[in-house]
C-alpha cells in the first residue's frame, strides 16, 4: 500500500464517521469513561457503555465495532468480557482490545489469556502493555515478565516493534503501539504516526479514548486503518491543543475542541511513514 | 396555569435552590456521574451518588428528592433500584427517572416493568424512550418495539407527545421529553421550550445532569415545574455556552460555567409557549 | 519544627515528586475517580485505580502510597478494603483515607471500624467527617451522631479540633480537616493553612482529589508533611485559578492548569500558621 493509497482511506473513514455517526459500543474503566464518550462524540461516533453480559452482546451485536479496557475491572466482567468477545468473534465483527496494566491481578491475566482465541481486530497499548500481552500469549517479542507500572509504560515503541508484529501476525488484524512516536502495523507494513502532546502523558484517558475512538473508525475502514487513522487525529489534536494552552486542564478540554474540529484531509495529512517489517 | 403563574414558580424554584443547597441523592450511570454532580452543584443544590440498598434508602429519606438512571447497570441494582423507587413512592417523595436505553437487556427491562407501579414523579427520556417506555408499561402512544439506538434518539420529541401525556396520567406526576424543542407535560397542560445548542448532542451527559438538575429543583417545587425549569436553565445555559465555543470541549466548561451564572428571572423568561393537551 | 523547617520539606516533597513521578493507587469513588486521577497527574505523580483485592494488594505494594476512598461503595469493597488496609499496615507503607459520608449505611460503618486498627497515615475529610469518624472510633472530641450529609460538612473545622487531635494521636500519622481555612495536625502540632477559592465547593471532588494528591506527596514526605503539602498545593491552585474564572467549569480546568504550574517555591510559600496543640 502505497502513502497515497492509506491518506485517501484515512480520508474515507473520518468522512464517513462525520456522515453515517456511527455506534461503538464500550466496556471500559470507570477513570476515562467520560473522557472515552466524549472523544467517541467528538469524532463524530457515537457511544454507549455497559457492564451486564447481555447488554454486552446486544451492543455489539447492534454496532459495527467495539471497544473492551480491561482497566478497572469488577467481578462481573468475568462473565461479560469472555462472553461479549467470543460473540464478536464469532460474528466477524471488529473490537479493539485495550490491554490496560496487563500481568496484575488474577482475573486480568485470565481474561487476557482467554481474549488469545478471540483475535481481537485492533490490540491498543503502550510499549510495555504489548510487551507483556505478546509473553503472555506466548508469541515472538514478548516479554515473560510484566513490566507494567500501574499504567505507565517503561518500555519505548521500538522495544515492543517485534512484539507489536507478532500480535497483528497472529489475530491477523493491527495492533498500535502509543509512545512518543506511535507504531501501527498489520503485521507486514508499519505505520510511524508523529505529532502529539506531551500533556497526553499528563492527563489520563488519552490512551483510552484513543482506542474508543479506533473502534468507531473500526465501523466503516480496515483494522490497520481504523488504527492509524485514530492514531494520526490524536497526533493532530494534541499537537493542536499543545499550541493553545499551558496545563493539563485546558489542554483536556481543548484536545476535544481540536479532535472535534479535525478536517479528513488534516487528519489523512498528518505526518506518518510507512515501513515493510 | 397561565405563562406568568408559571415563570413565578420558576423564579422561586430557582431561587429557592439558590438559597437553602438543597441535596438530591442519585444512583446514575458511571459514564456521566460527574457531569450529573457538578450541573447540581452549578444550580445550586447539593449531590451525593450511591450504589447500596441501604446508603439508597439513607439518601432518599434524608433528601427532598432523589435522581435514578438506568444507564451502566450494575448487578447490584437489581437490588438497590426496585428497593428506592418502593421506599421514595411510599414516603410520597419526589424522584426523576431516566429511563436510558430502555429495551435493551433483561435486567433493564425488568426494573423498568417494576417502576410501573412505584409512579417516577418526573420521567425524563429522548422521544425513543419515552415512546418504549410508554409501550413497556402498556399505555397509548407507546411502541411495542423500542427504536431505542444505545443512548441516542431515533425519534422526534412531537411524535412521542401521545406516550408522554398517556406516561404523566398514569403517573400523575411530569414528562420531560428531550430534544431540539423540549416537551414537558403534566397530562393536560404541554409546554414546549426553546433554547439549547447542538453541541448537547456532541458532549455526554447532557440528558442525564439535566434529569439530576430535575431532582434538584424537585426538592422545592411541583414536578411540572421542576422539569419546566431544569430544561428552561439547560435551554438557556446551553445557547449562552454554544456562543463562546468553537468545540464540545469548551462548551461543557463553558456550559456549566452559564448553568451557575443564570439568573431566576433569565431563567424564568427563557422562551417555552403552553398548549393545552 | 519552626515554620523554615517545614517549608523545607514541603519544598523537597514538591521537588521530588515533579522529579520522581511517583505511582500512587487508589480505591476510589466513581463519581470523582477522574478528577483524582488528573489531579495526582498534575502535581507530578502517576495514578492507578482498582477494585478487586488482588489489584488492590498489587498496588499496595508496588505504590509507596495508597488512596482509598469510600465514597460510592460497591459490593466488592468488603473484600478489597479490610484486605488492602490490613497490607497496607503490615508492610508499613503510608495510605490515606478520606472517610467521606461516614455514619451512611452498614457497610461504610463496619469498613471505618475495621481501619481503626490499621491505622491510616493520614485522614482527610471535612469537619462532620471528622468528627463522626472520631466518635465511631471512641475517640475524644468525637461525635456519637453523625452530623454528615451526604457529601457536605455541617460543622466547621474548629469544631473538630478536638477530634482531629485525637485521631492523629491514635494513628501516630496525621489528619487534615478540609474547610474554609484548612487544619492539619500530627497530634502536637497544628498548621492552619489559608488560601483556596469558593469555587471548590462548587465542584465535586475538590476534597477526594486533594486526598489522592496527599497520597502522592506521601511516597515522599512524612504524613504530616504530605498532608501540609497537598492542602498548600489546593489553597495556591484553587486561590489563582479563582482569580481567572466566572463559573465552576471554567473553575475546575484552571485549577488543574494552576496545579500543574505551582512551583516548589510557591507551595512551601503559600501563608499557613503553626500552633501547638
Amino acid at each position: 500500500m502505497i502513502k497515497e493509497e492509506i491518506q485517501k482511506q484515512i480520508f474515507q473513514a473520518v468522512e464517513m464517521v462525520k456522515q453515517t455517526n456511527p455506534m461503538a459500543g464500550s466496556i471500559t474503566n470507570t477513570v476515562t469513561i467520560n473522557f472515552v464518550a466524549n472523544a467517541q462524540l467528538a469524532v463524530g461516533g457515537s457511544a454507549a457503555m455497559v457492564y451486564l453480559p447481555d447488554e454486552a452482546e446486544f451492543l455489539a451485536k447492534a454496532g459495527k465495532a467495539t471497544y473492551i479496557n480491561v482497566g478497572t475491572l469488577l467481578p462481573i466482567y468475568e462473565q461479560t468480557l469472555p462472553h461479549i468477545a467470543k460473540v464478536l468473534h464469532q460474528e466477524g465483527k471488529p473490537w479493539v482490545l485495550d490491554s490496560v496494566a496487563v500481568g496484575i491481578g488474577y482475573l486480568r491475566t485470565k481474561l487476557l489469556q482467554q481474549f488469545k482465541d478471540y483475535k481481537p481486530t485492533i490490540i491498543r497499548g503502550n510499549a510495555s502493555e504489548i510487551l507483556a500481552l505478546a509473553g503472555l500469549w506466548g508469541l515472538d517479542g514478548g516479554t515473560e515478565v510484566s513490566n507494567v507500572r500501574g499504567v505507565d509504560s517503561r518500555d519505548t515503541v521500538t522495544a515492543a516493534k517485534a512484539a507489536a508484529v507478532a500480535l497483528a501476525k497472529w489475530t491477523g488484524g493491527a495492533v498500535a503501539v502509543s509512545g512518543e512516536t506511535d507504531l501501527i502495523t498489520d503485521g507486514s507494513l508499519i505505520v510511524y504516526s508523529y505529532g502529539g502532546s506531551h500533556f497526553m502523558q499528563k492527563i489520563t484517558g488519552a490512551g483510552c479514548s484513543l482506542g474508543g475512538v479506533m473502534a468507531v473508525y473500526a465501523t466503516t475502514a480496515s483494522p490497520f486503518i481504523a488504527a492509524i487513522t485514530g492514531t494520526a487525529a490524536y497526533n493532530l489534536a494534541g499537537a493542536r491543543a499543545e499550541k493553545k494552552v499551558n496545563g493539563p486542564g485546558s489542554f483536556q478540554v481543548h484536545f476535544l475542541d481540536q479532535l472535534y474540529e479535525a478536517s479528513a484531509d488534516d487528519i489523512a495529512k498528518n505526518p506518518f511513514e510507512i515501513k515493510e517489517v
